[in-house]
């Protein structure tokens, strides 16, 4: 399903142990990413095979902010790089942040609508993590987190969410409203207001206490399937009109062509190629190169990946060449 | 020289026997008509054969408006069709508007910079007329004409040029000025106001009066070849910035791929692409390719192409389509 593009399952935990982390000196969070890291390691589990061990203090600027373009880092968690590290998995599906707000914050990321398969690898990796490690647990209150608002199953379940035609009828904004009613929230995923660009959302479940994972996630699930079909529905009717195929047909002028491109006008472009794609308009490109795309011209993934410092024009003269590269 | 688009040469003539067209009837208006057709038709000039007489009055309001988007005819000449005529060559390089602000308005248009060579047209063209017909001339005054301000020779002589380096450095509206203080004067010649869409002026002499035709003509020729080697200057440092290259090639990107283009939007791109051609960015389409379609993409002229009425989108889409044929 082209409108979902990710799927995110992650999980609050604290060590009954430690104090929550805002409350440890360096040494007591060095000890707490010691005493993590050695749990997965000692686990039996292929799960723990192919971990990669990253002390943020160890990274570069740009890696750090890498992380955050990828979504396996919160801007918080690459703000303090003390006591701080983050395990991966190599196709960072699973990601755990020691020492954010909480002591661990395990997640797994999956392209596309995949809310159980997402949940059934947390649930693997935290049974894992389980194992060596004495989370704070309360029979009343659940697993005992930093902030009220993830008390009980600690769970965020999140769907990145495509939604162009919506959001040119102004109609996500509307929807906001409703969904906070049914426990759920949305917001951009690039760039802050309700109009980001790209027109790539993020809807998650807010609601942690009094209610099971299982009906969190089928909650999250129903709701996503009718923003995916009034999304679809709203496409179809937009794809008709020459003003929406100029628009579409224009930013693959645009990307094809361009020497510059900045980052916003990219990810604004790319998601007019991605609505072609979705609603028939364009059938040489696919979904997934354009998914790629996206989070292969983030700024600092861009600097990563080429390994030098770059200057913001050199960055989007590379943002260009990357793009027009991949859709040539 | 590709910033000299056109060069054109206009002479104002009177009849002797007649009050100026401001003065006249209906009936008078036609009189003039008839005689001057028939001067040109009793004339033995090889100029004479292939002339097309269109009685604005036979015309559809697309087909006038066309001629004043190719530059044939004057807002004003067609905005009343009583007793008005122009005789135009099969090339379209000799026009004579009858009954316009005077009753003779030669002209002949060329491509490129050829001052002389329009003029030594125009000169026979007015001798051809001058067999068979009496003008109102004064010793002093030379030729008569209802404005003042084309007492003498009559003449006004222009270049279009396509100045986008100095458009953008806003160099144009400094030049002005001076310009004035040289007789010579420079205006938009798609758009009103300072910043015309396409970056193409009209660079024309102001003084009839006290000046021989040879004069004026050497006068902006010089200024002319001063003004063209500005652009050129300007166009080779600006073709160096990245800024530039991104937006000349993006021109091209949305050219090949809109779908709907407005009259507007089309000139500037264009003119986008002819800089890319003028200072070697793009060398596989031409100049000449360029401004063929900037004639063809007139909203009028699209309409009298294609035989039939258009709506603003139907013009914008065929718009797109011609320049999309026409550039692959």
């Amino acid at each position: 399903m082209s409108i979902v593009m990710q799927t995110r399952i992650r999980l609050a935990r604290n060590l009954r142990k430690y104090p929550f982390p805002s409350r440890l000196n360096a040494a007591g969070k060095n000890e707490v990413v010691k005493t993590v890291i050695e749990a997965v390691k000692n686990s039996n589990s292929p799960l723990a095979d192919d971990l990669d061990i990253l002390y943020v203090k160890d990274l570069t600027e740009a890696q750090r902010i890498s992380l955050v373009e990828s979504h396996l880092a919160s801007p918080e968690f690459i703000s303090d790089s003390a006591g701080r590290a983050i395990i991966l998995s190599k196709d960072r599906t699973m990601s755990i942040m020691i020492n954010e707000e909480d002591h661990i914050r395990l997640q797994i990321l999956k392209k596309g609508f995949d809310l159980e398969g997402a949940y059934d690898l947390a649930d693997k990796l935290d049974t894992l993590l389980d194992e060596n490690l004495d989370f704070a647990f309360d029979e009343k209150l659940g697993y005992l987190t930093q902030c009220p608002t993830n008390l009980g199953t600690g769970m965020r379940a999140s769907v990145m969410l495509h939604l162009p035609a919506l959001k040119s009828g102004k109609a996500v904004s509307r929807i906001a409203g409703n969904l906070q009613k049914l426990g759920l929230t949305i917001r951009g995923t690039y760039g802050e207001g309700t109009e980001p660009e790209g027109a790539m959302y993020q809807l998650s479940n807010q609601v942690t206490l009094g209610i099971s994972e299982k009906a969190a996630i089928d909650n999250l699930k129903n709701i996503t399937t009718q923003l995916v079909n009034q999304e679809l529905n709203a496409q179809k009717r937009m794809a008709e009109s020459l003003e929406t195929q100029d628009k579409i047909l224009r930013s693959i002028g645009v990307l094809k062509y361009a020497k510059l491109i900045s980052c916003d006008e990219a990810m604004s472009l790319l998601s007019n190629i991605r609505f072609g794609i979705s609603c028939g308009l364009i059938d040489d490109i696919d979904t997934e190169t354009i998914d790629t795309l996206i989070g292969e011209v983030q700024p600092a993934t861009m600097i990563v990946n080429k390994r030098e410092e770059l200057t913001p024009q050199q960055r989007d003269k590379l943002r260009a060449e990357i793009i027009k590269n991949t859709l040539r």
